[in-house]
């Protein structure tokens, strides 16, 4: 019987040009001082988003202090650093500016700004020290320039432990670290390279397939991630060919809110499990990528262990209206679905190996997968042994 | 271009048996004192409710006032004297225990426990004082019992002005007037009558109508709106001749608090509006009730002005797949669905003049719905001048 709890409490304002709004919205967070995190890349300076945001701010008489040192896989070094600049100028909230790495930085820092120690003794995995925090994050602003992550409408953030000795790369999130405001202006999107926008719109399409197949789903998540997938499937290669097109911009900006709302009403599965541990090696990989180089061989693993829901995902994908299509080409109809976005996206070319994953290391990524994010296994929907993730880390690997 | 806001800052528990979470949630409001809202008839008491959500109370050390002075069409006098009660007692939060109406009060009554003056003092419409809440209300807790009004799932409180004078019925809201925590347990609604069943079903059918029209209408409500039709014209027949049946019962709780969610992330239209002079003159009248007997005229009249997204609903109540309807007769097909639904529900014999309407009174209710609650016109797609009211009541009338 059904049975499911509905929470999201994020404030999202949606739409171009709405990024104008930071200058007047009522719903800023209290305070007049705000951190300000972008990337390490100078994007956002280049692209005049930072000096925006800061005149926006300094429209409601908000300071502004700008942490710029944040990797795409970040880490916690960054996020610990941040945070002791935040304790000691007293700043009230965090705003992310850019990617999903800053925007999940933005709420990594919050929650330390405002704890003792350092974020991986927070952590409830691998290596961490498995504390809660006794303090709620300081209020965070998200202002996603890239359609993917959907960090933007969910509480996840996901750091990399730093240093070489330990590859750890986990989500972790609570109540208070749902944004108070985010703000999704499709416009500062149009400027991100078709690559790195097949990558992130990928990103966004797994968040979607997997929210639809977690055990732990409910209807409202059905319904956004079904939406998120069609929209996707009919419009990245679109975005990815047109960057300019503000439609097609707006569209995926949309699917990819949606997809991080079935963030927080459902779940990833353990395809992201792998990943991480995929991209906790080779930080070099987008995640994205990681996910697509994955994908072929973990929802074949799926497929072929009787996964009827691919067939609703498979028709989200396509252009006709049925009802519903039989057990036996559900799973094969998604399968050929996918292989044909992975290729009009341009992204059919690529493997792992150009990235510098070798063979050797599939029992240390499988194991690696299972113990620091082995959460998501329990609510996916077939059940994988060690083994299972072996095989399908050696299925993607070929 | 897409443009809109989303805020749903609830946690909705869901499912059957999870009002035994109110006894050891960690998500219940801060504080040792509750008010529970009831109504007067005496139900909750009855069927022993009341005394559960007391003792569920009790096992999180919360201390208990009971206020039981609701009518159906809750009415401003009783929201001060309760909120008096409030500041008197030092009450920390309030609990909306039965319909609609107990939960609204409890909407009201927070805010009123937290601010200085008469409830009528902040309506913004009719005679009311217009001043804005200083302090945010008392966090609420809602506890449906019956499915329909979606109060669960949105910040409305729909309170009518005491006293003879005036008939004012008035939608009123803010952030804080969303609940903090509601808990929708189907296995609380086996027990309403099949009327009861019938009215409020079709009170949350008009809502998902009327917010899949709205002019300020977003993706999410719309798929939210669709569900919520397709359940609603599927299963409310069902809980209706067989109110015993959990599954039924369970379905049309979600739709219903599918529909609320859809009062937050779009609105109602002009059929509210209308209603709600109808019920403010007429206290006997069902607000669902009185709904349904404005439905054909009011939708014949959006469907003769050209409403196609009357075909989108029309096809959300059928039974096939197809891709849309022609322009022509989608609005004859909604129409045609709703009469049906209306049928099968039993409730084809009802008029207005059962429940005391009478014609001369048209010209008036046309005015009170177009002062008292005049902003759901600006926002339903086709404008209504008030010859137009008037002649959707006379044609309801006959
Ligand atoms: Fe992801
Ligand atoms: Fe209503």
């Amino acid at each position: 019987m059904l049975n499911f709890q509905y929470y999201m409490p994020t404030r999202i304002i949606f739409g171009p040009g709405t990024l104008d709004q930071l200058g007047d919205t009522p719903y800023l967070p209290r305070g007049g001082k705000a951190m300000i995190v972008i990337g390490e890349s100078g994007v956002m300076v280049r692209q005049g988003y930072l000096s925006r945001v800061q005149s926006l701010l300094s429209k409601q008489d908000v300071q502004t202090i700008v942490f710029d040192k944040i990797k795409p896989n970040p880490e916690s070094d960054a996020v610990d650093e941040a945070a002791a600049i935040c304790r000691d100028k007293g700043v009230d909230f965090v705003v992310g500016l850019g990617g999903g790495s800053t925007i999940d930085s933005a709420k990594a820092i919050a929650t330390m700004a405002a704890n003792k120690g350092k974020y991986w003794d927070y952590m409830q995995s691998g290596s961490g020290g498995g504390q809660e925090p006794e303090n709620d994050a300081l209020p965070i602003v998200a202002i996603p320039t890239t359609a993917g992550t959907g960090t933007e409408a969910d509480p996840w953030t996901v750091i990399t432990k730093s240093g070489t000795d330990s590859f750890e790369k986990i989500g972790w999130g609570n109540d208070a670290t749902f944004p108070a405001l985010s703000i999704v202006d499709p416009e500062l999107m149009r400027s991100v390279p078709p690559k790195q926008t097949a990558y992130t719109g990928m990103d966004a399409f797994f968040h979607a397939t997997e929210a639809y197949l977690a055990t732990c789903r409910q209807p409202a998540s059905d319904m956004l991630a079904l939406e998120a997938v069609h929209l996707i499937a009919h419009t990245l290669p679109q975005a990815v060919a047109e960057g300019d097109n503000l439609e097609a911009r707006t569209i995926m900006a949309w699917a990819c809110t949606a997809a991080g709302l079935c963030e927080s009403y459902s779940s990833c599965i353990s395809q992201h499990s792998m990943e991480h541990a995929l991209s906790a090696f080779h930080p070099d990989l987008p995640h994205g990528a990681g996910l697509v180089l994955l994908s072929k061989a973990y929802f074949g693993f799926l497929a072929a262990n009787g996964e009827e829901r691919l067939g609703d995902l498979a028709l989200a994908m396509g252009d006709t209206l049925e009802e519903s299509l039989d057990e036996e080409v559900s799973g094969v109809a998604f399968l050929d679905a996918l292989d044909k976005l992975i290729t009009d996206i341009g992204l059919a070319d690529e493997k792992l190996s150009d990235y510098g994953v070798t063979r050797e290391e599939i029992p240390m990524l499988a194991e690696n997968a299972l113990t620091t994010m082995g959460a998501l296994f329990d609510i996916t929907p077939v059940s994988m042994s060690m083994e299972d993730v072996i095989a399908i880390f050696e299925a993607a690997y070929e």
